[in-house]
């Protein structure tokens, strides 16, 4: 890439802030050279206060392609585009946006890298029973992926009872009979996933009961460093099938740039 | 670069209309990396209308630590600085500009990349007489520069007398016995410069009379491409030293990283 590496390049940026801890710009500019795609993606550190300034800077730099937000501008990015895919619009929320000739389309992939990530590590879904931990922003996104892949049944657990109400009741509103309150106990389950940031420090708790474990569940983790959490290496000693957030990430990398792909060059 | 790349690296943009052509986002990128410094050069096409609003947005992308400016924005980015250089002052443009604590601090390197490089060419300036054919921007600068220094006398041309009396007056405030007014002939100076765009195109005629190119002259010329021009050729097939655009380019990049050193990942 750095041979060809020019002002002809393409550009997608990635909103963040903190922005260091971005995989994105590496991962996915790697995925565009393998491609042969003169794209790369550029990390911009941006304060919540100045993101709308920022995105209406982006729609005037002509050889800007792509958006990718991370937190805290999921929610601004959608907000920014001109058209929402059906599951972005639901979840109110976008990662990915490409430039179209009338503005924005955005989506939000990270939920179903989640799904691609663990049915390529060759986990069961359709009509099985699964455990989401944590109902927050990656929670929401792997919940209605989940059910939109043909999950049986899917129980919400979050140390915050308003929070998992909230997305119980608005999963609730498309999978009504398919959603049920969870706990942290994973007995019974086929698929538990733990969507909480429990396991980036290493005194955190483990977000569920892993006595529950069993070499029939998958575990899944949406924590990408350290790689392998304490609950997946627990996991594993019990026999578990695992799926890292490291493995949840590389597939985004092929979703996204299949996503950006019809827009790279479209405006040159 | 690619191994290192993240969402840590730090960022130098470059605005121009158009931007494809621009050569530093490889070339200075490749500076980056060979001293080590995880920074890339980001192109961003931006228009004219919107040049106040990008800056602007630039400001509050907290890892943009440069700017460079080329056509038509050199203007822009001087009158966006907190703080320039002398001769970006005297100028009134800024082709270069870091991040400070208080704001951007702006520099005009044209000039003195082409300077740099005809002396490492083998070129003597200090009390010659220098003929500089072109006194738009590009011409600008490098007049001031050869006059910073130290040659001898400077005799300035253009097919635009308008535009060349503006030099020269704008000159003369600082060095008047050494600005005189050229003609297309070359004969009697040891350095000769072309600062316009003829040669650029195939049909172009020559810039000056090469009927009167010897030996003793040194050419050069800012045309970066075709990197030979038919001014070059002729000078050398007449036995001429010369110095090209690429070489004025390849010195530029030594001296932007000098330049941005200080504030690379300095805020951070």
């Amino acid at each position: 890439m750095i041979e060809q590496y020019s002002g002809a390049t393409r550009l997608v940026v990635i909103l963040g802030d903190p922005i260091a801890q971005v995989k994105a710009p590496g991962g996915l500019t790697r995925e565009f050279e393998r491609r042969s795609t003169d794209a790369v993606v550029v990390p911009m550190q941006v304060r919540p206060a100045d993101i709308k300034s920022v995105l209406s800077a982006i729609d005037r730099i002509a050889n800007i392609d792509g958006i990718i937000a991370t937190i805290p501008h999921k929610f601004a990015l959608a907000e920014h585009c001109t058209g929402l895919s059906d599951r972005s619009a639901f979840l109110g929320v976008a990662n990915v946006a490409r430039r179209e000739a009338d503005g924005w389309s955005g989506d939000m992939l990270d939920g179903e890298a989640f799904v691609d990530a663990i049915l390529s590590a060759g986990c069961r879904l359709t009509g099985e029973p699964g455990l989401l931990v944590g109902a927050g922003g990656a929670g929401s996104a792997i919940g209605l992926s989940l059910l939109d892949r043909g999950i049986g049944r899917l129980a919400i657990s979050d140390i915050d009872a308003g929070r998992r109400e909230a997305l119980m009741s608005k999963l609730d509103r498309r999978y009504g009979d398919k959603i049920v309150e969870g706990s942290s106990d994973p007995r019974g389950y086929s698929l538990v996933v733990n969507a909480t940031p429990l396991g980036m420090s290493t005194d955190d708790p483990l977000p569920l009961d892993s006595s529950g474990l069993s070499p029939t569940i998958f575990v899944g983790d949406v924590i990408t460093k350290p790689e392998v959490t304490p609950l997946l290496q627990r996991a594993r000693e019990l026999g578990c099938n695992t799926q890292t957030g490291v493995g949840m990430f590389e597939s985004s990398v092929s979703l996204m740039a299949d996503f950006f792909a019809p827009s790279i060059g479209a405006s040159r």
